[in-house]
């Protein structure tokens, strides 16, 4: 009963323990280093590790003992040359490394690793990049007429403010008893976006305006058929202010009659309406007007280019840059290849290796954009007197992280190898289909709200330590990075990507989650729908003040 | 369906109209001013203006037509004399009144007004200060056997961080269902402490130490009988760094079997208990544990000493600080005045006029407390490159309002005109009866949040707008500041204070506050119980950065 599950468990083993006599896997085939799945003898022959062309290195050992998550030479590597994992330089060597030899701190720096000042397109990999040849894919979705297209179905109660978030709650709740499934049968559920700002703030400051752009980005989500918006009245974020400066308008363009879908959204406020308990009465009766349009949206098979997929970390272990990650980065790669849109986040996890990211922008402009970002990140953090401290921590580097760029790659390996096509405010909706970068905060919630609000209608989510993150109206797919934690939390995860240390290729796994994708797009459930999980989950970002 | 409650309904009445010839009210006896209740012509007699002692004024009149909520003078002031309302002092006479003047900018200034740069205890007014004499009273609370008194019987779920709410939501609602009442009448339910922090934060930085005392606060409220806690297992807000910064226990310390009363918390992990049906079902079992223990508790006569009342107010109006406020403040002298506790939040509010307060300290130490904070206030938003304006708006000079001490008077006025007898921090306990500031934003669930934590057993709420508020385990009353709002939601709002534009005086409606204090203390629900609203308006504090 008392805190954290520890990485390794009580009997010693650990999580990432591989079967068999494999030890090592190889990230991509260009790697200069393979990565220990166990810790080994100096000694150990690297022809039987079981990682990808193991097979060719009759007769070649390993040098030292290599621990867990550790890295081992496959190439001879000259001082100051290059050293790659995922593809990618994470380092210059710097004394002669030999086949064999555990490659670190000892021997591999990151310092002369000169970042690009500016964005240089033909120094970056944007123009290269070709996606692997696939037939086009489909998926079952709910086409709205105007592009967009749903994976799920849903009705939303939308709070403009803390002041109304019990009410909208208590108007969602009366949906809870599935009586009205029966006569409409296409509808996924009633769900109530609350959340703790909307009043105490600058009027048209920017948590004002963010807040706006969050909520109004659930109101017009593909997955959103319709909502009804709750406020209180003497809010600084009006309601008012939220519909005009958004533009939106009641329901989605099919599956109505016409005076429901181009209305003005429904708002009732509570002082208007006299209280909570009268404002929940019309909360009720304004949710079921909106039902049989609701209703009139049906799943029709949809090109696999309508997918746009949100990428999440959340619990890292440090089985997560080598297995849950880069399969994901292989997903997310066919997903592009297909046509389709990919969301990474999370700045604070790529600050200081941002080049990494930057060197991939399809335009000087778009690179613009990112270093933009970063700019404002070491402002923020430095008026709380604080910094981003990205850095590999002792612990880091025990688990075999050397360089920081290495860190940031585990990280970004979820975003696979395409172009960056653009960089968005947070919530903001990607203007291009690839893969596109939403400056938010790593916090998990606030992250995923954030590309859920940019549109996002799949959610894939790798965890170690086993988080449990749902988010309406998006289906969330957790990933597990080991498979003891996928065992013991199998209740709320949906794939196990610690078959990857037993030996099954990234490769594999990452065509195991695009197809996952696939058919929780078409109205598979995932772990957290079953659970009813992702009302509590929406949290706007917000850096103040509150006043 | 549209935005907010007009301040003046459509038919062009006012809200603060009042009934037949009355048209002034006078805040206190030795107020050189009063102020119109609706608004009326040059040559109106003051004789009738139903203000206490107008029937001495036959045969003066008002000089010039008087707006609704603005001041008329009822005695000759020379140029420089202080002009006094609240009983004290919102600035100095520009150019001579006479009785009947109309006071506003023209004739009023608060430029001359000299702010005490350090405290002066005899300059102050807290020595000489007398509790009205009146006989101890007493509530029928829950005497927790350690000095602590509740009004209300409760079990907390309390998550640590935004990835167990859901998990904790989910077991209070399993107790939705009053099966257990018949088998525990004295507990008064189970609620859940969710929020969106916890993690993505500094260790051990301010929001993580702000998280950790409110909490804390609510774990060990005199209204919470026993909690579990619940968390990821992952998060940088530990369960375990909560129990042993805050050094808490598991039950309060009467009622149950010594075992289950120095226990250490009952704590429960997602990753540890493999997920999140597994939690909810280890977390219903750790209530149901609880529950015997909790029904132990009963209902005995306490003194009023044992009252702490937290003073709020939201959705404010041009009446509140007419009505609603000075009412609260009367009733909040005589909570003091029977031993007990009061708390003002709301740094914002008072901020460009804190020497009113500041001179009501009871030593030196104490003002430097609310000078310290009022510095952290100013460093704080001129971080985001903003000001805190509290100087009045075009809006509050056109309602009525002169000059900032004024304003600030209308907010100070819940406070009543004891000693201030200390300055607290966020969320913490009061160290003595008594009056209390504790620094908070205005914003009202963040302040409530604050002064709940802070252990105050009853919240009493003034609004003019209709604020519908609630925060458990502590019971809400809910005060209107003008009639029409309180007729027009009657289910939400408890108290009418609007009667003071009608004549009712100020003392009068502030006793009736003091005894619904004590009958909601004693078991009364207020309107918000019966609502069950109270759980999305837990809010504390959190200023970033958010990583
Ligand atoms: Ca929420
Ligand atoms: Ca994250
Ligand atoms: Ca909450
Ligand atoms: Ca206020
Ligand atoms: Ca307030």
């Amino acid at each position: 009963m008392a805190s954290a599950t520890p990485l390794v468990p009580s009997d010693g083993a650990s999580p990432l323990l591989s079967t068999g006599t494999r030890w090592a896997i190889r990230l991509k085939p260009e790697d200069d280093v393979v990565v220990a799945t166990r810790p080994v003898e100096a000694g150990t022959p690297l022809e039987r590790a079981g990682f990808e062309g193991s097979e060719e290195f009759t007769g070649w050992k390993t040098r030292t003992k290599i621990g867990l998550g550790h890295k081992v030479a496959i190439r001879d590597l000259e001082t100051g040359a290059p050293v790659r994992k995922y593809g990618q330089i994470i380092g210059f060597a710097s004394q002669p490394i030999q086949v064999g030899d555990w490659v670190h701190v000892h021997n591999l720096r990151a310092d002369r690793f000169e970042r690009p000042v500016e964005h240089s397109p033909q120094a970056g990999r944007a123009g290269s990049w070709r996606p692997e040849p696939m037939e086009p894919r489909t998926f079952q979705g709910y086409p709205r007429g105007d592009g967009r297209v749903g994976t799920r179905n849903y009705l939303a109660v939308i709070s403009t403010v803390n002041c109304s978030a019990a009410t909208s709650r208590f108007v969602a709740e009366r949906f809870r008893e599935p009586s009205w499934r029966r006569l409409f049968p296409n509808l996924d559920g009633v769900f109530a976006l609350t959340h703790q700002g909307g009043c105490g703030l600058p009027l048209n400051g920017r948590d004002h305006q963010t807040l706006a752009r969050v909520l109004a980005g659930f109101a017009r989500h593909p997955n959103v058929a319709g909502y009804v918006v709750i406020g209180l009245g003497c809010e600084v974020a009006q309601a008012d202010h939220l519909i005009e400066s958004q533009a939106l308008r009641r329901a989605t363009s099919v599956g109505g009659p016409a005076d429901v879908l181009n209305a003005p959204p429904l708002v009732l406020t509570i002082q208007e309406q006299g209280g909570i308990e009268a404002t929940v009465q019309a909360g009720v009766e304004a949710v079921r007007r909106l039902m049989p349009a609701a209703n009139q949206h049906v799943r029709r098979q949809t090109p696999a280019s309508k997918l746009c997929v949100a990428l999440e970390c959340g619990g890292s272990d440090g089985a997560s840059g080598l297995t849950a990650n880069p399969a994901l980065g292989v997903a997310a790669d066919l997903v592009v290849g297909q046509g389709g849109t990919v969301i990474l986040g999370e700045t604070t996890e790529i600050y200081g290796a941002e080049h990494l990211l930057i060197e991939r922008a399809v335009t000087p402009e778009v690179a613009a954009k990112l270093a933009d970002r970063i700019a404002w990140w070491e402002d923020y953090v430095a008026r709380f007197g604080a910094t981003i401290d990205n850095n590999p921590s002792p612990g880091n580097k025990a688990g075999g992280l050397t360089t920081i760029y290495e860190k940031s790659l585990g990280a970004l390996a979820k975003a696979g190898s395409s172009p960056l096509c653009d960089v968005v405010e947070y919530g903001q909706a990607p203007t291009c289909p690839g893969l596109i970068f939403m400056d938010t905060p790593g916090y998990d919630p606030v992250c995923t709200t954030g590309l859920v609000a940019g549109g996002a209608n799949v959610l894939v989510f790798t965890t170690g330590r086993g988080s449990v993150l749902g988010l309406r109206p998006t289906p969330c797919l957790k990933v597990a990075t080991n498979t003891p934690m996928y065992r013991r939390m199998i209740d709320d995860m949906d794939l196990d990507a610690g078959v990857i240390l037993d030996g099954v290729p990234v490769d594999q796994v990452g065509r195991a989650i695009f197809e996952a994708i696939l058919r929780v797009a078409s109205g598979e459930p995932t772990k957290s729908d079953r659970l009813g999980v992702g009302e509590d989950e929406f949290v706007p970002w917000t850096i103040g003040p509150t006043l």
